[in-house]
């Protein structure tokens, strides 16, 4: 049971790689993964994001926020590198934060097919209200749908404090 | 996959308009609302108001809340600057906390049809007591109908610490 | 849907009243109620009263608490100037903390026959231990009955951390 | 050394009384004084005040703060009720931050000619960022008017953390 | 409903006793009880203890640890005070910590026979680790047998945050 | 260097004793002193006691705070359990916030004469407001008598964040 | 003592604008200024921006961090609305930490001409290090420059716990 | 009932050893048990692991957790001093965070085959996403098989405020 | 510029030794030191002792405290295995708080001769109120007098808050 | 004003490089420097570095420690990722506490001849206590030397709360 050798590896083009090239246009492209060794196991990872920036739709204003990313990994995971490049594609990205949300929930499962994930944003006030997105999803078919649904029934039945300060 | 278009926020006139009007009487009329586009999801919208206040229905004396509104769209979604405006209108309103928790509730139900939502309401002290409402509501005939009964029954049971400062 | 008005606050006579009387011997004849106009719906009700003082039974030293007081109202609901004379009607009274709890919660149910209610205490500590009661109650043959059940099987699985300090 | 006496209380109009008239429109005359009976001491009454909105001079959206009043008293000390009044006073008042804190502090100075003075607002975010002004005064010719200088120059060395949430 | 009355406090001889008598090997017979006067009802009574100090029985070293402990009544209660000096008599008594604390709940199910009962305790870091050991326990044969195995399946679900500073 | 003798405590008669008795009405004279073991020194002895309450001159409602004091002995020291029975003997004592913490200073420099000695009391709000006075005092033509200038000077140039709840 | 009149924010050109033009290229043309109307005083003002963001000028990764300015002004005051578009300037600007700092400084110095003034950056990690430039300045010739070094003297005495999370 | 005796505690070597051993290569054999007391009760116990250090196996760099480790026992108990060389052993260890958790429950459930387990790390950002792996475990045709899937689908619904400081 | 040989070690004979004797009665000759190796250096040693227990002279009771020990060394230094043992020798030590601190300084200056000490105990409540004792020295004729003095002059203008819970 | 250009980042060869390499044998010669362009101003730098971990000289185990490290540039200043790689270095050295906060600041003094440094390390406790050793420096000769002086005079009054959790 040693370590994770460079074999395993191969698919990781991104990590501790010098001429990293940063885009700042909505790109999922620049995801990778690589493969889970426990697959017997369900176990959840989870990213925590609180340098995520867009843009206004409407207003062209920057908006900011911290992002949570908990998913059970089936056979392929995200390596946390090239996740960081893909939330900084979102810098000049106009949307919603309720469309942004949706949208990497829904590129992240594209890319791993994972047993479930969850995505919630935290967004900082505009005029004085923040909102706060979340959405999951279960893998059809399986005890993970089920799941879905039992945390989406659960959620945020305790809201953190906010004052805006 | 782009963020929202212009064609896409015909609905939306207040978000970044210069000229806001602010009404501080009680006035539902100036929500708004713009289009769900994940509606093949069940997923939560959070906000976070901690600059809402009213008048005591008795004594007039001003009332302070911050207040915690958590829904799951259908067809509509309640869009944040209006919301802001309604809550404003407020203002000058003289109400019982447990009323008005009730009263904004009603009308976002009006306004969205949501499948579920609730609002609590967590008001400054007046003779060294707080008062905290909270009210929820499922579609009935839908299984947000048994969400609503499944987060009373489990409401709060971790109350956050209080002393007066 | 406008506010509270004169004439549904009759029975409200201590709210705004200049020359409360304030009695430091137990009497729950202080309690007044009004009534629920959003029958329809179950909703919380919490108070959070950080400023209860009694006396212990046997040395007559004074004791504090913090009371968390959480309930569904039925058709009356307690009117919160009236609970803080009555709690501060224990300023006298010499009782153990836990029998305490339970006159008030027994007293409320007396007084507004909720559909729900819980009492929680949490008291300062006596010789390095501090006590917090907990008591709770459901209409019998209702589903709250149940609830209360629930409620009592989830309680507190998270005590809140203590040092005395 | 019992305590205050009616007699010393006769300028005390406010205070316990019932029929108070709330008015949202500036106005320092509501402000009443009580008598120093410690006038051999210099000694420190700091008012906590988080209920503190305006509106803004140039598009009229309410601003909320909490204000900070710290004063050493002369002979004349400021009721505490009288002070909620005047503060209500500033609701539908159009003022800059920078400039409310100075109106405040110059009204309370005019009122109780206080040996040393202090007001500290500290408002939510408009836009993402939020502003506190603080101001302080010192009676000329006095140890005070040192005091003050002292006091500004080595103010908020530690700015508390502040993310918006 | 007046409180406590001498006539029910005859078995509880130590509270405010004044040649209390403090004994630092294990002692389960100072223990003393107190009737349950709300029988009809199921409530928690939670002890908060953070002063609890025992030895390391290979080392000898001092174990410094806060202990919650929780029932619900059945007819016996246990009184603070003697509590106190139950907890005060491990203090030069080796043991794990482990040990400790299943020791300190047989002791109290064989003093009161309650309804339900846990004790958690939260010892301090030896070598950078620190152990915190949960038991729990339900009366065989009612519902608080499978309320034992309910609390035990949610427990500690969202460890607190240690960093041993 | 061994502790305490019993000879050395003979003026202490409240500590440990069990027929204590709990007045209500304003009484300096329960306070008891014994013998400061370190003159060569100065060093400060900090109460805090959370578990203060008074009554309102003008309304007769009751008030609540943490009381802050700390002094530098100089012959005689104020023992804990007498400084206890006298706060508990202001609890139907009606008298301003302000003049309380006055009364307290001059009733511990009455008794003790200490070389410093300074008294902070934080109120909890009436009607969204809270008052926190600081009152100190140096032995005149001392150093001690600079350190209170000193300190009044340097006192509390970060007000606590106060949000009511 | 009314408040603003329009008259006295006749170059208040972007607070309450519309057609707010973001760029994100640095500019520091963007600034704006009002009159202070209370020059006899000397007072701060302080803005907290949690929502700054530039870029490494190395590696081109986004950076992130949380700016405090403070400043006593002297004739002119900034927009908070226009200091807002200036931060965001930065937003596709690469600099390293403590040069973005001084820049920030030197622009509100040319802008202002204050009587004092400083900046704090709070930088998220990078590496597992974080990096936090403090900058000030007191007008030459004057008081404030020797405030100046007294602030730099007594800088952060208390850093602020961090643990990367 | 008195505490462990040394016959009980003769397969604990390590714990009071004074020529303990650190190796920095991964190494399970340095595991220890003693044995389970209590057998017939299910407990948890908890280890608070806040000093875990292992390296990146594409790029060397050190990485750093906090690791929370609980299980309930069956026969045999893992000693906490060699569980703390058998963490210490990943010092030089090269493997992704979410390898190092599967590799830890894993050794746990060969050493012990303890009734349930879980292993939760939470390790610190780079490049400003932090990674928190979870995993867990019931032995397999007994309850505690559901116990996990349980503990699975309720795991983390509040995530811990993350913002890299 | 290696680290620190075992020749330099030679004193230290606590550390890392297996057959460590807890001794629970009054004893500074456990107290070891090692030589400074940086003495021409001014630099502080900060001890945090969470783990302090003592008992009442009077009623024999234990007491808690936290103890925080700085000291500026000058040629020898106090080593923090031996300081553990002499903190664990007031086990079963009666004395005051204010007693036990002014001893502990005055151990130490007798061991290490410092250029400047100070000590300060946070002790748990009895009765409602809790008392916090410090103390400390420069060594005589030498600027570290001067700093005693200062350090006194400005002990504590921030007292902690304190609720007992 | 534009940012940082490569000409003046020739010096910094580390930052953004691939092929790092990790040693773990103390080594200040990793440490590289880049040019004040502020070099008129006093300001502060300030790394906060939690991550440090060394061994100890007489046991080898593990020690672990935040480090705040504080700065007055002259002319030269340490790049963070040579900063980085210099405290990585510690990993298997042997030294205590107190001296590798003194070679830390003696390696960055020869490395930048700051006008002012200071090094803090706040370790985790062995034995139940934690040592915190602070040190600084000023340039001799200069006003920096004063400031040295005047913040050890200062140090840390407010020393953390401490409870090993
Ligand atoms: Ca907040
Ligand atoms: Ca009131
Ligand atoms: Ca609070
Ligand atoms: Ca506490
Ligand atoms: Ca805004
Ligand atoms: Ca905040
Ligand atoms: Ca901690
Ligand atoms: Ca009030
Ligand atoms: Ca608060
Ligand atoms: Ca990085
Ligand atoms: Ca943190
Ligand atoms: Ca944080
Ligand atoms: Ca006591
Ligand atoms: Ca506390
Ligand atoms: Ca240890
Ligand atoms: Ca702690």
């Amino acid at each position: 049971m040693s370590g994770r050798k460079d074999s395993e590896l191969t698919d990781v083009t991104l990590l501790g790689n010098q001429g990293t090239n940063y885009t700042f246009e909505y790109n999922p492209n620049v995801l990778e993964t690589f493969e889970n060794k426990h697959i017997e196991n369900d176990y959840f990872v989870k990213f925590n994001c609180p340098e995520f920036t867009s843009l206004c739709p409407k207003t062209n204003q920057p908006d900011f926020a911290t992002i949570y990313i908990s998913y059970i990994p089936d056979v392929k995971m995200v390596e946390s590198k090239s996740l960081k490049l893909y939330l900084f594609s979102f810098r000049n990205h106009g949307d919603f934060h309720e469309d942004c949300m949706n949208i990497i929930m829904k590129d992240l499962i594209k890319l791993m097919d994972p047993r479930y994930i969850e995505v919630w944003g935290k967004f900082t006030p505009r005029g004085g209200i923040s909102i706060d997105p979340y959405v999951n999803y279960g893998k059809p078919g399986t005890k993970f749908e089920k799941m879905a649904e039992h945390r989406m029934m659960n959620h945020d039945l305790y809201p953190e404090k906010i004052d805006n300060r």
